[in-house]
C-alpha cells in the first residue's frame, strides 16, 4: 500500500486526485496539504507541508509554483518521492527541481495525461518508419475559450516527430496565402475551435493511397489526475533521479 | 430506356461516365465525342458533334470549355437536354448556357457529386438551427499536389452556411498569429494536405458539451461520373431551364 | 423574461439546468421542487409542487414518474406548461401525459439533446436522397458500464431512417455468424463500448466511391439540460398540445 | 540500382507494381513473368521463369499458387531473393516456402501494406502500455462485395494484441443478444460493410476519460504494390532466410 500526501488537495484537481486514489487498492491518501484548508473526505488537510504527522511515500503537487521551495525541503529531508503536476515554472525553479533530484526521485512531465504521452511515443515510432514516405499533419481541437493556438501538446508532438526526422521538418499554419503545393518537409498545424472541447489531438500521416491517423481524446482534466497516481504508484521506492511520462511508459 | 452521348469519350472522366452507364439498366451509352477519336467498348465515338447518326436524350459533357459553341448549337436545333461537367468556363461562356438554357434543359452545377450537394444541404440545415450557439469550423483534405487551399468545394460549403446565417461570419485560416479567444461569428478553415488523398470534407459544429460533424469522403473521381449520370437520367424529358443538383436533390 | 421552476432540483440533472438557466438571460429559475429539499444557490427548493408561493411559465422535470400526478394536476390547474425530462413512464402514465396535453402545453421527448434530436432529422433527410443507392450503418459508443446494446438512441435512428424508406430495413447486429454479402436492405448496428465514453452516435451512409458520415458527440449528461432548457423557452406561451424537440427544431 | 522481375506481370497487381518500380530510383523492371504474355510499356515478358534471359536481383510474385515450384526452383538455383504477394497457399506449399529460406531470402507476409503492418506494431506497443487499463475495440470497414466479417487483417490485429495481452481476450461480435457490462477481458469486433469501401482498420483504447485511436485507411490496392517494391528494396542483398514486413519495420 502505497501512502500519498496531495499537495493542492482543496482544487478542482485535487479534489480529481483524492477521487481516483480511492478507487484503486494499491494506494491510499494519507494528508492533504493546502492554504485554503478545508476538510475533504476521508483526510485531514494541512496548510503546510511541514505541518504532516504521518510521513507519506509520495506527495502529489498540483498547486502553483509559490509551494516548490517548501515541497523540495521537506522532501528531500524525509527522502520523500515527488511528482510534480504543476506548471508554470521559471528556469530558475526547473534549475531547483533538476538539482533536488539528485537526492530524491522527482518525477516532472508537460502532461500527466498517459494517453498523450504514448501518443507522442507512437507518433515517434510512426514518423521513424514511415518519414520520407508520407506526409505528416497535426489537427487539434480544443474548446473556444483557449487563446493560444496551436496547443502546447501540439508543439510538444510536432517537436517530438521532428527530433525523429533529425529537425528538417518546418511547421505551416496557413495554406490559404499561397498558391503552392504542400513541401516534403513541412507539418502542416491546424488549430480547431469550437464548444467546450476539452482536448484531442491527431497526427496524421499521409501517404500513397494509405493513410495513418493516431488520435488521442480527453474528455475532462481528470486524465491528468489518474496520469498523476500512475506516475506516485510508478515513483515510489525508485531511486533518485528525474523520471518522465516515457520512463513510466518504457517500464510498462 | 434513356439514350445518352458523352462528349469527351476518350478522357478519363469519359470511360468512367461509360463505365456507370454500362452497369445500370435505365440508360445506355448510343455514342461518344472525342476529337482524339478512338474506339470504346460498346458504342462509336465520332469526332464532332454534328457526325452522330442518332439523336441522343441527353448528352454529358465533360470535355472543355472549346466544344461549348458546337454542343449548344446541337441540342437547341434537335431539342436535346445537356449536363456540364466541364469546368473553367469565362463569365461570357456560362452567359450563353444561361441563354441556352431558355430552350432546352441544362444541368449545369459546381460538384457533380451527389454526396457534396446533400452536404451541403445538410449543413444549411444544421447551421440554421444551431448557429446561433455552435461554433462552426471547416476542416478539408487532399492530396499533396493541390495547389490551392482552402478547396473551392470548402469556399462553397463555408459560403452555402453564411448565406443562412445571413452572411454574418468571417472565415478564419491562421489562429496562430493572434493570441485571442475564437469571436462567435467566425469559421474556422482548415487545409490538409498530404498523400493522395482524393477529398474530404467535414463540417464540425461544437457547442456545449455536444459536437455535430457532417463529413463527406470521396474516394475516386468516379464519384463525378456517377453525377452526371444522375442527371442526365433526371433531367430527360425535363422542360427547358437551368437545373442543379440542389434540384435532383429536391426532387429524390 | 421566462420564470422557470425545476422538479428534481436537487439531482445532477437539477443542478446542470439550474447552472444553465443562470448562464442564459432569457430565463431565471424562481423555484425547485425536490422531496430530499436542500437549499441551492440562488433560489428556494420546496418539497412538493403544490407549496410553490409563486406561478411559474414552465416547469422543467427531471425527477422520477411517482411525481407525475401531483405535477399534472399543478400544471393544469394553474395552466403551466410543462417539459418533461424523466423516463420510464408506463404505457398508463404515458397516456395521462397526452390526455393532459389537451389542456396545457408539454413538451415530452425520448432524448433532450439537441443535437441528437437534429442529428435524426438530417440523417432522415440524407436517408431519403441516398437510400436506394447507398448502405446505411449505424456505430454508437457508449461507456463499459451500459447494460443494453445497441442504445436505444441508435435504435430511435435507425427506426427513423427505416420510416424514411418505407420500413423496407431489417438490422444486422452480427456479421461474423455467416459468410454472406451484406444485402441492399439491412441496416447494420455495431455497439462499441470502453471506458467512459458519454455517448457517440455515427450513421454511415457508403456509396459508390464516396461515403457522408453524420456524427453526433456528447461530453456530458449537460447536453440534455440545456436541451431542456431550450426545451422550456420554446414552449413559454404555446398553446396546449403535445411538443417534441422536432417541433422546437421546425420552428428555429 | 535494384533490379526487379515481376511474375504476374500482366495482372492488375503486376501493373501497378510496374508503375511504381518506374517512379523510383533506386530499382528497375528487368523483366515480367506471365503465363498470359502480353507486351508491358517498358520491358520484356516471358511466359515462364525460366525463360528471363538476364536475371535479377528480386523477384516479385503476385501470380498464383501453381508458379510457386518453378519460382522457387529458379530463385534457388540462382541465389535470387524473393518477395512473395501471392496468397492461398496450402500448409504443403507454405512448408515448401519456409524450407527454401533457409537457401535464399524470402520475403512473405500476410499484407503487404507497410501501414497494416506499422499498424500493427503500434497496436501491440498500445495495448502493452494500457492492456489493464483501458478497453480495446477493432472496428474495419469493407466494401458491400466483402464475403467474410471480420476481415482477416482485423482478426490478424486482434490476434496480435491478445499476444501481447497473455491471450487472456476473447472476442465478442455481437452485443444485442445479452444484456450485460462489458467485460475486462473481452475484445469488441466490428465489421461494417458499404459502398465500395477499400479497407479501413481501427483499433480503439477507452480509458477513463481518454480515448486512444489508431487507424489504417487503404484507398485502393495499390498499397500492396508499394508494399512489395519496398519489400524487393529491402530483401535484395539479404542472406538467405525468411523476412516479414515486421523485420522491415525493424530496420527503418
Amino acid at each position: 500500500m502505497i501512502n500519498i500526501a496531495i499537495c493542492g488537495a482543496s482544487g478542482r484537481m485535487g479534489h480529481f486526485i483524492a477521487d481516483i486514489i480511492a478507487s484503486r487498492e494499491d494506494c491510499r491518501t494519507i494528508c492533504g496539504i493546502d492554504k485554503f484548508g478545508e476538510k475533504y473526505a476521508d483526510f485531514d488537510i494541512v496548510r503546510e507541508v511541514s505541518e504532516m504527522t504521518e510521513k507519506p511515500d509520495v506527495i502529489i503537487d498540483f498547486s502553483n509554483p509559490a509551494t516548490l521551495d517548501s515541497l523540495l525541503d521537506y522532501c528531500k529531508t524525509n527522502a520523500v518521492a515527488l511528482v510534480i503536476g504543476t506548471t508554470g515554472y521559471s528556469k530558475e525553479e526547473i534549475e531547483k527541481i533538476n538539482t533536488a533530484a539528485e537526492q530524491i526521485p522527482i518525477f516532472f512531465t508537460f502532461n500527466m495525461s498517459l494517453g498523450i504521452n504514448l501518443l507522442t511515443d507512437l507518433a515517434k515510432r510512426a514518423a521513424a518508419i514511415l518519414g520520407g514516405q508520407f506526409d505528416i499533419e497535426i489537427v487539434e481541437k480544443h474548446h473556444n475559450q483557449k487563446l493560444d493556438a496551436p496547443s502546447g501538446t501540439a508543439i510538444m508532438l510536432a517537436n517530438a516527430i521532428n527530433e525523429e526526422l533529425d529537425n528538417k521538418y518546418t511547421y505551416v499554419y496557413d495554406r490559404h496565402s499561397v498558391r503552392a503545393k504542400r513541401t516534403k518537409t513541412e507539418i502542416g498545424m491546424h488549430a480547431i475551435r469550437g464548444g467546450t472541447i476539452v482536448g484531442t489531438h491527431e497526427i496524421i500521416f499521409a501517404g500513397r493511397d494509405e493513410v495513418i491517423t493516431l488520435k488521442h481524446e480527453a474528455h475532462s482534466r481528470q486524465v491528468f489526475a489518474v496520469g498523476s497516481v500512475n506516475a506516485a504508484c510508478y515513483l515510489a521506492g525508485k531511486s533518485a533521479g528525474m523520471y518522465t511520462m516515457n520512463d513510466l511508459i518504457k517500464e510498462m
